[in-house]
């Protein structure tokens, strides 16, 4: 075997593990108004209830992320990349043409680069672009007021069938600080939360492979989980496995940060591979371009990234165009700095020569590339608090001023926009956070990293994060962006991955259900309804992370039998809450009118109780 | 090796990583206004800060609750048990008397059980009580206003010689709801916030080893670790053991849930040995002495054994006098019933006898017994919600209620008293939680479970209650019970324990920064800029958990070298923010003045260039 197959078949190797379905799981699709919409979902198929309480329980749908790679239908071959479901779509609006080449020279000299080949993912395609005087973004179609298949299957997906509950299970009313939140998600919906710049679909025309999307205040909140690789290790192969890893436990979208080497080619592969929206941080791979010198970027290499990368397929860029030559002295007093990687390059950039920032003096150039691909802005907090004494700063709130001005401008160009925040901030100024956010952004959604509510526990800074994100998710953050155990210290492995996920699952689900959205509740009922009925299974397939509950079980009680049980670890067989419970539960109407009268009895004791017999004690024991 | 002394080798064994001092840590003990006043802290001693900023860091006081175990001038015998700092303080009161025997009749079945030898403590003492007719309460001293040397403990404790950094390091302000946080805790303070019930100090005369601690919304958030054999599994040992382990890592209180064989004995081995306060729920111990038949408990039978336990030194008992028979019907359309042990039991036993609890009739004569020993009331929340669709219900509210009615009674005996609270709630309905306790109880302290705010992730319950636990510790909640990983599905081992202890440390801590505690916020400082300085161990030291952020640290860059580079896993040597940060921050008065003089020029032409160059951008690209 010569060494380009070998690292082929490495690369084309999946971890049977990351592809298994999920326990009791189906993929199921829901059609749209037409047969080429198809909305995936997750069939979780519950058992019933039996005894004196017998009855069935329906299947529950779940959002469902993880693409082709959980549907043993699907054959997976990562050499080839997964389906172009969007192709089609994107070809028949007519407003976008296949390129002969790359419009990238970076691009073109790694393509022609013979010593690559072997990192290469082989089945490139030619790009695409908006045809002149074209804008292919998603918001502009909305704003023209036209129904995108994207928006079409977004609706869909966003209810994920939960009316078919409504009449079953009650939901708590929920607080939304001001939300739109209706009681079902529209394609008209979509349509207009795009157009006005309250939600954004980051699908890029050369990711056709995207199921769409939608990030807003008025959607379910969504997660980021952040791969790649850095100067200091991982390879393609790894990250590929990370991505397929994250979605596999409910990332909506993956952001690709490779600092290191074969940047390219990396981000090659993990598009051609992931169903969900790829963002980056173009600024990390221009640095590398100048050899690391933030002084020697120029304007041209950071253009040249910007549609190498938006010709690969990139869903949002990251661009740190709030960092201003007049933000830095703001950050002197700080405890920490500037702590984004973006920012202080920009700020270095700024310093070395002594001017604006090319970025943000380039801005609307910058919108001229997103507009031809649909790239969406995520407009990036360079100036973010790195620590709790820097939280709320003039820094990080001039910087989101300036990212306020910028939104406006990117929506005149019907450039679809979020924005990203904190960081490290005390819960009490969370809030105040996200609405400085909603008020100089104009309700663009936010998107936030944790925040961390405390710097006392590198180790556990998925914990710290999940407490602020979710609140920020409450208060009406769009999504937020993991964080994992080894923030701070480390890279992540894969099983830090899969907590700092399931960590912000938590976190989302939270503040979907405190926000009071639709259908939020389904889950938790239909596992606690399970956890009651000592139905073990159905509380395990229910759960975020089966294998872990199963396993955690097991450690206790690992016998099969003890999964059909009625009674559990906690309190062993002879003492039981819930059995009792469920005694009471079978109590009828006679007896529960007999416990009423006897009450009032009791009612009338009690008042001569609370007021002699106390005299009396008190007498005796003082 | 007979049997005997075989299992007392066993018990008297203590893991040597349970004991060993934190990283770079010394136990200093701070004196109090008379020479048996020794208030420990743990002082972390950190390293200079070099380069141009060179500077020594003072080191840093952290509250410290492992006791004797981590003091390496200490010897430990789990066999003797550890130091009974308190006896003089209590004898010199004059208020009690030595009982020449046990008045608990089973306590003294026990003892004389031959079989129970070689699992009993042996220097088991006489127990004490209060003469006829005293009152030793700590809330009968304050009324009186008496401070005793508990309370003059607790005001060194709580401050933990913060003042010494307040010209050094700044804090956020903070909202407390409402709190009447003082920016210093003096001896005044602590007495008047025990007399007027609005904090406890959970101190039996019978468990003198304690070193005080107080619990209340105005003091540094608390946090519980349960420990406790089931019917199931574990042994005596391994419950000191993990009892020893929890207050390693910050457990404030430790509550003793045992329900299995051997409770009596394993409850002395634990108090015998605990530096902290212990708390049981009695029921659990009644219930097993009428063979687990909830009909079969009666008065005298639980009377019996709160005095057992009363005389071993238990601080607070969890007493379940609000599950009334009229909230019984009230959980009827519950999705999970009544998921608190003690309050099943007490739900059967009304119903079972179609009268009032006796636990609620019997209320008056258990304020007797309380104040003969200084007992604390946790006055239990049978009727907390077990799922978020359940929570804030009637039946909840309603026992809440009930509960209020009860803190004004135990207060009448000068009785201390604190609530338990939820459970499973959303945190849009956490706030009501805190509000309504505060209203019905007078502001007694609220202890609270979680809350967990999504039943969607057993397996990480201590994560989706930790995100509850934060904000009602923030609202005003005075001491948080921990949850672990294992919630739900089985018992916590020693790794669980831990994981739940730092997690609600994470989430006490983050209350206290939030409601602006004076001195919180000196760690969180003290760590970030250690890491922005590249001080890695003493970001390591500073942390929660320094075993697990250097292990972290280690996984990715494992050379000694690395723990004294500027720069970490993430970027890497070329690519690091907070190396060009620290560039920042050497920018002199002369550099910044011509930066803003720079800005003010680039300011026109940004106007110029928002106002002028984008119509025609727009014109370009549209």
């Amino acid at each position: 075997m010569n060494q380009t197959s070998e690292t082929h078949t490495r690369l084309s190797n999946v971890n049977q593990a990351f592809i298994e379905p999920l326990p009791n799981s189906t993929k199921i699709f829901v059609e749209g108004p037409r047969p080429d919409i198809q909305v995936p979902m997750r069939e979780i198929k519950l058992t019933n209830t039996i005894g004196d309480l017998a009855e069935v329980n329906d299947p529950i749908h779940v959002y469902d992320t993880s693409g082709p790679y959980t549907d043993p239908s699907k054959s997976i071959n990562l050499r080839k990349g997964v389906e172009r479901i969007r192709s089609e779509w994107i070809a028949e609006r007519g407003d976008t043409e296949e390129l002969e080449n790359f419009s990238s020279s970076f691009c073109n000299q790694r393509l022609q680069d013979k010593s690559l080949d072997e990192l290469r993912f082989e089945h490139t395609r030619a790009p695409r672009r908006a045809k002149t005087g074209q804008n292919v973004t998603q918001m502009h179609y909305a704003k023209q007021g036209i129904i995108t298949p994207e928006m079409e299957f977004i609706a869909i997906r966003e209810n994920c069938l939960w009316q078919e509950y409504k009449d079953q299970i009650g939901q708590h009313k929920g607080e939304d600080f001001g939300a739109s939140i209706p009681p079902i998600i529209t394609p008209e919906f979509v349509r207009d939360e795009v157009a006005r710049g309250r939600a954004i679909i980051p699908n890029n025309i050369n990711h056709p492979e995207t199921e769409p999307m939608i990030v807003g205040r008025n959607f379910l909140v969504k997660i980021n989980g952040n791969i790649g690789n850095s100067a200091l290790g991982s390879s393609i192969d790894e990250e590929v496995g990370k991505m397929v890893w994250g979605i596999r436990w409910g990332a909506d979208t993956i952001m690709d940060l490779s600092t290191g080497k074969n940047i390219h080619e990396t981000r090659e592969w993990i598009i051609r591979n992931s169903p969900v929206p790829v963002g980056t941080v173009p600024i990390y791979q221009a640095l590398e371009k100048v050899n690391g010198v933030a002084e020697d970027l120029t304007w041209e290499v950071f253009r040249d990234t910007l549609i190498e990368q938006a010709e690969q397929g990139v869903d949002y860029f990251t661009i740190h165009a709030g960092v201003r030559l007049k933000h830095v002295p703001l950050t002197i007093n700080r405890v920490t700095g500037i702590v984004s990687r973006g920012g202080s390059i920009m700020a270095k950039w700024c310093l070395a020569h002594h001017t604006e920032s090319f970025i943000y003096t380039h801005f609307e150039d910058i919108c001229l590339i997103m507009k031809q691909y649909d790239v969406t802005f995520s407009l990036g907090d360079g100036l973010r608090p790195g620590c709790i004494a820097d939280a709320n700063d003039a820094a990080q709130f001039g910087e989101l001023e300036t990212l306020g001005e910028l939104t406006k401008i990117a929506w005149k160009h019907d450039v679809q926009t979020f924005i990203e925040g904190p960081g490290h901030v005390p819960m009490h100024m969370i809030k105040h956070n996200m609405e400085k956010q909603l008020e100089e952004c104009g309700e663009a959604p936010f998107y936030t990293l944790g925040p961390l509510t405390t710097d006392i526990a590198p180790g556990y800074d998925h914990i710290t994060s999940a407490i602020g994100a979710a609140q920020i998710g409450w208060y009406g953050c769009a999504m937020l962006c993991y964080v994992t155990p080894k923030e701070h210290l480390g890279l992540p492995n894969q099983d830090d991955v899969k907590t700092g996920i399931i960590t912000y699952k938590i976190a989302a689900h939270a503040a979907d259900l405190a926000k009071g959205h639709p259908g939020a509740q389904i889950r938790d009922n239909a596992l606690s309804k399970a956890r009651f009925e000592f139905r073990w299974e159905d509380q395990f397939n229910l759960s975020l992370d089966p294998d872990t509950a199963r396993k955690f079980h097991d450690e206790t009680l690992p016998k099969q039998a003890a999964k059909t049980a009625h009674f559990c670890s906690m309190c062993g067989p002879k003492f039981c809450s819930m059995k009792i419970s469920q005694e009471i539960n079978s109590l009828d109407d006679v007896q529960v009118a007999k416990i009423q009268e006897i009450q009032i009895e009791m009612d009338k004791k009690s008042e001569q109780f609370l007021e002699n017999d106390s005299e009396i004690y008190m007498k005796e024991g003082a």
